[in-house]
């Protein structure tokens, strides 16, 4: 029940995020739904793709085309207030970025996977969908320029297995891990840190 | 054999209107093949990878990749008459929709998806070949922009699963709909109806 | 062991390609690596996906993610460097499109599928790593505007299945077949062969 709410948190703030990138490229209702959706399923649909975890989880699965599809048409209709639950949003997303990466991890480890390849398969989750939705916008992803986001869902999956060796119990671990993401997130933008750059001057 | 005639001609209008968008961005004949295909059978394509019915339909029948081939060769040699068939184009275009929709639909009822999915299953089928193509090309896909395109895809696959509860047999309904798709798409065009506008002034 | 080699010899090329690529377009590290991780596994991770390989074939081998990790340190550390090897990139980067084209048509062989469709596996096998990373980096593919790569893929790919019918065993079929693929590319960067234009002056 708690991961079930965080969960569609995080699916509401990933759709909204994706209407706001729509309607700054004036696209009309239909573009406008298929990029929140793609944002808000796109990492999750790319990774059962790649793991061959078929019909994908959104097909299996109404909850998410009605969460996407109420959190579509609450920010068209809202689309001024939305400034105001700016931090609201930033947080649901942050919470989103956190548990879509151990959703990710967790499929990965279901499937007997190595742990370099759950982690991959979390960051994959969390993160794709923003990259899709970029591509689709004929945009250079924003994770690929200039995002710590990525590096904070690396972080909480690794942790989840190096917490595996604390005798810990692994709902623990998990929570950890997520924890994990959203502090380092948190910090990041915060104190505005960024991967370092390899460009010479 | 009446559908497999259809099939066929909506299979070479789209591989045609692959060709003129590759071509007004001057690829190379590779360049030109590709996008045509991609334009015919990406819809498709994207459908089953989603629903993991796999190899894709295309691997596992020659007649696409023919089709489209002969396509590319008439359109490249005849480029310049093809305006004279702007119409015939733009109506096997639309009967192409109308029967690639309820292919997608009968693809989701075939993997017992449940019928909101069924109806998404034919407008990807319909429609994304087109998304793929314009991101190929670079550009925001023109149905997340202005078409209704989409619209009357969604309206066909829907009428068909109203129609279900109707005292008539599925070809009925299965004709039915594919009618509901192309005769919104024709009065669309020609009472040029567009999504309502969402952006103030 | 010899096609091992030439295997991971043709993934470092190909990753340092994309580093290449991701440099000029500014990205961060975290950009550069999914770029060249994109260039260098894109095609069979298509490929698998069209065919149903699933986890793909990255996912079931640690060797790939590390050598392409290994590429892009030693390519963001010697980037001034990389001019200098720019012939022996190309050669590694030629011998790998030879070997990735047969790979993509022997999982084709593998997979029952029609001898035309093996030469398509085998043709994205090798180019649509770089169709992907294009993508990526909001480019038109180079491929499908100037490059005789694919011409090269596909004469390589058709070519295996012609010395089938030549008394000879199929490992010479094989290696042969890369060296059509291997020489043809050659012999079109040095004499800039490139596909007959298409369009009217």
């Amino acid at each position: 029940m708690f991961y079930l709410t965080i969960d569609i948190l995080g699916t509401i703030a990933f759709a909204i995020s994706g209407v706001l990138v729509a309607m700054e490229k004036k696209l009309d209702i239909f573009g406008v739904f298929i990029i929140a959706f793609v944002t808000a399923i796109g990492g999750g649909t790319l990774r059962d793709i790649l793991i061959g975890n078929t019909p994908v989880v959104w097909m299996r699965d109404y909850t998410y085309i009605l969460v996407v599809l109420g959190a579509v048409i609450f920010a068209v209709f809202f689309v001024n207030q939305l400034k105001y639950l700016r931090k609201t949003l930033f947080l649901f997303d942050t919470i989103g970025i956190g548990l879509f990466t151990m959703v990710g991890v967790e499929k990965g480890i279901s499937a007997d996977l190595a742990p370099i390849m759950c982690i991959a398969l979390g960051t994959i989750t969390a993160c794709f969908g923003g990259v899709i939705r970029d591509i689709l916008c004929n945009e250079i992803p924003v994770i690929f320029r200039k995002e710590v986001y990525a590096t904070a869902c690396i972080l909480g999956a690794v942790s989840y297995f190096i917490f595996q060796y604390l005798p810990i119990i692994t709902e623990y671990a998990y929570v950890g891990a997520i924890l994990v993401t959203i502090t380092f997130r948190l910090l990041a933008v915060k104190f505005k840190i960024a991967l370092p750059n390899i460009y010479r001057p």
